[in-house]
């Protein structure tokens, strides 16, 4: 298929916006909200790197959004809108574009945010999808990871370690489950949570390579130390029966990369308009820790020691 | 090395502007000009597919920021930043991304564009590189392909078919000649000329895949017909060299891409004020045809009378 018929017959019915010119142009044109701070992020993802070639196309589109998405919700952003690099190999055929763009189309949907633009290339040995995805806030109230302040607790939106055990089964290395299959392979961006965490978390970022490699750098990014309790980390009934309830097993779901939970800091007198702003969510919130004067991770294990973590996380190698 | 280690090394020290927040983030956060329409854009290049693997490392950055810069320009915008997503195989080494990132150093200083953030993926088939382009603009004075009339001039800036003949030369299937090698491997965006078109040109975009091919969607998009004078289409002295001085040697010139110089449509009464533009900014300006009503593309061949022009540009094919 060409690049123009793909674009033509797939991208340009999702690029309704006025600002995405329905593709004729080279370039999408907003007015952003008066006094509103953008926020700009972009993350790419690789077939046989960031995903397998089993998964289906539409939650690779899901994926590719909801990365970018969580990222803004990290930032307290609400989205404006994405540019998409799509570059295909051989092994994306017709079906597989159509499925991708509807699985696009559908997670677009989901968190009210238009296609604004991008480009299109084929010819490559592998699929490798880009996204920009930009967001506004109020100036001067975009969460970063810098500003915690010893004393605050460290809080985690969701549950820990689901996404790991997803992988596993998405590799054929553990037995089927859909609820975590699921969380690895459709992450939620958590958009209402972080839009209402200015004023009230004094850090924050998105847990993308395993919580506890995501504190550490919370932590020096603050040039703070931080403390997780194993014991306090949330986790699913569907993880529970899948890994030992004792430090290792929960070293191990805290090491998985993927969850997309928000990671954050905030004193402990915010508490209860956080966990009002969770529950008006749907999204369960638990202190996992606290930050103090210092540097470096301290894990707390299950009989209230400090243990020897091992690998704290996801770290990519080239 | 890590990506970790290729961030810290080597993008760190670019990103030095505070939106960037010295990438510790996720994201980077802007503060758009008060008043001022944003620009997007989005452009991809791949090492086999868009640049040759024999191609200098700084030279592929330059191209990768001057092709989406161009974008800008053809809107009439100011850059305001780039994020890059760069994916990269085991064939670039240190040594290409020290050269690579040198290069996107001198192309964002030229342009004093800064990096404001993006992706690091190692482990691809093949390098990949991604670039989101955002530039500001006044309100309701982006140019786009939409809005010639009939009666315009259309214009180019520049000369036509050098990078089509650097191509060649890139390729080992022509003599060398630095001159047309640097166009195809370091386009020039014409910003300064691009940014002083609003309430002259009435459409405008680059010209990336020939100039016949690109005038034709101009037309298209403007609901108009287009004729273009073969005769009147600049020529630099290397090109002329090269190609004979016939119909079917400026026909090849004519759909070459890669030239990245500015086509638009403007009113006869425009081109005493869009002479001095391009001559304060050191830009040869052409007219080579002109708008009218009606729809396709005619080419005037150098006898007066219209030809068939065969093949009008590069179309991307999977």
């Amino acid at each position: 298929m060409r690049e123009r018929d793909l674009i033509d017959r797939y991208l340009k019915p999702l690029a309704t916006h006025p600002a995405a010119r329905g593709l004729i142009d080279d370039a999408a044109v907003i007015s952003p909200a008066l006094g509103r701070d953008l926020v700009l992020t972009h993350d790419v993802i690789a077939c046989g790197v960031h995903y397998l070639p089993t998964c289906p196309p539409s939650d690779v589109a899901w994926k590719l959004v909801a990365v970018n998405l969580s990222d803004l919700a990290a930032k307290g952003a609400k989205p404006t809108g994405v540019l998409m690099g799509l570059g295909l190999s051989a092994v994306e055929d017709e079906a597989w574009i159509a499925a991708f763009t509807d699985g696009l189309a559908r997670v677009l949907a989901a968190y009210d945010c238009p296609l604004l633009g991008g480009d299109t290339v084929t010819g490559l040995g592998q699929a490798v999808l880009g996204l920009t995805a930009i967001g506004a806030v109020e100036p001067g109230q975009g969460l970063s990871r810098v500003g915690a302040r010893p004393g605050d607790n460290l809080y985690v939106t969701g549950t820990i370690g689901d996404a790991g055990l997803g992988l596993a089964i998405a590799r054929g290395a553990a037995a089927p489950d859909k609820y975590l299959l699921n969380r690895y392979r459709r992450p939620t961006p958590r958009l209402a949570v972080g839009q209402r965490l200015a004023g009230l978390a004094s850090a924050a970022m998105d847990v993308s390579d395993g919580l506890l490699i995501d504190a550490d750098r919370l932590a020096r990014a603050s040039g703070l130390a931080v403390t997780i309790d194993l014991a306090l980390v949330p986790v699913s009934e569907a993880a529970l029966l899948r890994v030992r309830a004792d430090d290792v097993g929960r070293l191990a779901l805290a090491s998985a990369g993927d969850d997309y939970e928000l990671l954050f800091a905030a004193p402990p007198s915010a508490e209860a308009a956080l966990l009002t702003i969770c529950e008006e969510a749907r999204v369960r919130l638990t202190c996992v820790g606290h930050v103090a004067a210092g540097a470096g991770l301290t894990v707390i294990g299950q009989a209230g020691a400090p243990i020897e973590p091992g690998r704290l996380g996801y770290e990519h190698e080239s």
